[in-house]
């Protein structure tokens, strides 16, 4: 596969940054988030990386596109993607997911209590790696800007999960209550990302709110897009999909779709455990009702949004290219590998 | 029961700058927050809050006693008691105990998944609540000193909680260890707690040290007094203690008793989930092998080095035995109630 030239181009300082960030720590708890980073196996032997590093690439790709220095963003980039692993590692513990991309959760190796903590101290390490900007020449005021931009998406992404556990858990879920929720849960940080870009390149804060609204539509965009691959592109190699979310294909066709059809979705759905041999038979269903349809459409309206917002906020054209680029390779592969 | 005045000149105050920094928020998530603040019941409704907010009354104590203003250590005060909170949520899910002093927790109210959002929200406003500073004549270096100092006193609470995880595991612990990780993990706040006051007080780093020490001192003082009262105090009216943990007194018997008496402690101990009638039994082999007097020994000395602390950074003498008073309250009392 070959990788968008923004990812190319940052990829080895990102992971050496990141590196300096967490290896240099010796109490046993940064074990753990070595693993999570992708850096060591279960046993601390080491392996080596291949994760995607999303959020530092648009972090950098806006402040370059916007005239900023590579140099004095790095810390912020760096920030984000400490932040976006200590939500997942979070995350693994609150959905109960045994494994995180190829390999087991970090709760599943290390049990939920130990795994709570490596995630809260990822989180302060994010906040560290912060403050280091006044290190590379960024303000004292800026760093506390960016501060208070890192925390407001952070609100925002506890808020979203809430949002998202609740609506697991309800029975009728209309589809601007889903948006709504994936877009704080999937943007929050992608917002974040963006937005710090732009503030230390200098940018106001019209345009920096231009950038977050970007990154939110390509958070969208990635989680719509998860959405579509869970019931439809899931390769014989995935786990059997047997707990079904509610995503916006199926929130869709229980909307829309005629009474018969309701009810059979309806009960295909509501074992919440399925058989995964009735898998084929909901994805049918949904197909037949528009609901692939539905969700392609609004995955791609979500994308040009991000471009849009992007060029609103003065991105030259040449960068634009590179960054709808490396959103386009974020939408279709994810963010666990390269 | 008579309250210190320390308590009782700031507890109307904290406990309204407390409520303007959650109450204003509607998302549900914060309801939790609010139930974990003591503020309102499982169903919302308002309870009469009656917590003792010990590291406010810390920071604000440390500020007044080094001619600092209540008024700009508020913030920070306010912030080291939410990070506290977020600390005693996500604490109850890794122990794993479903009551909160006299509540049920709030994982056992919402489950673990919404509790560790919770969690991680609170320590966002703890974060929002320190940067409020600048609106009360703190200068953004300043600000940016004590989020280094809170974030500093957060990793090391993690690391102190890993290693308590890890010693609940481990056969044998000397008490240097268990020592070393009962001041992490009890004294980190405590120690943030004070340094903030004399940092915004504007003292110099030797002072800041020396606050942050007797901070420290406090919470392990705290925390083997807690240790004796576990074994010790419990009234009828406490939950039957059927899991013991590994605390002072049961290191120290282990590690100096006779054979025949550490054998006896060790067949009742290694059991981990106690028939509560042997209790009595462990408490008496701990006593005659002069572990009670031991560690009321080791938590006076702590009590002492909190007031030594505090006097070598130039506490005034009326403040000193202020801030004493507090202490043995605290001590004697706990946290949970006033």
């Amino acid at each position: 596969m070959t990788l968008p030239d923004l990812i190319t181009r940052h990829q080895e300082a990102v992971e050496a940054t990141l590196q300096a960030t967490v290896e240099g720590r010796k109490d046993p708890l940064y074990r753990m988030m070595e693993y999570q980073m992708g850096w060591v196996d279960e046993t601390g032997t080491s392996v080596t990386s291949s994760m995607l590093r999303a959020h530092p690439t648009l972090t950098l790709g806006v402040c370059e596109a916007l005239g900023g220095s590579v140099e004095s963003a790095m810390p912020a980039a760096v920030a984000v993607e400490l932040l976006y692993q200590f939500a997942c590692v979070h995350d693994d513990i609150q959905d109960g997911t045994p494994d995180h991309g190829p390999r087991p959760s970090v709760w599943w190796v290390w049990g939920p209590a130990q795994a709570i903590n490596a995630g809260d101290a990822l989180h302060v390490l994010a906040r560290l790696s912060l403050f280091s900007m006044v290190n590379h020449g960024v303000s004292t005021e800026q760093v506390l800007a960016a501060t208070k931009v890192m925390d407001a998406a952070s609100l925002e992404l506890f808020e979203g999960q809430h949002q998202d556990l609740q609506i697991q858990g309800q029975v009728a879920v209309s589809q601007s209550t889903y948006l709504e929720m994936a877009e704080r849960r999937a943007g929050a940080l992608m917002g974040c990302a963006a937005q710090l870009g732009a503030l230390i390149a200098g940018a106001d804060e019209t345009v920096q709110e231009q950038c977050r609204q970007a990154g939110r539509k390509l958070g969208l965009a990635q989680h719509l897009q998860g959405d579509i691959n869970e019931l439809w592109n899931a390769t014989p190699d995935d786990a059997p999909l047997t707990i079904v979310r509610k995503s916006l294909p199926i929130i869709y066709a229980i909307e829309t779709a005629p009474v018969a059809v309701k009810r059979e979705i309806g009960t295909l759905f509501m074992t919440r455990v399925m058989d995964p041999q009735d898998m084929p038979r909901l994805a049918e269903l949904l197909g037949e009702a528009g609901a692939r349809t539905h969700c392609i459409e609004a995955a791609e309206s979500a994308s040009a949004a991000y471009r849009a917002s992007l060029e609103s906020a003065g991105v030259p054209s040449a960068s634009l290219d590179e960054l709808a680029a490396f959103g386009a390779h974020l939408i279709q592969h994810g963010t666990t590998g390269a």
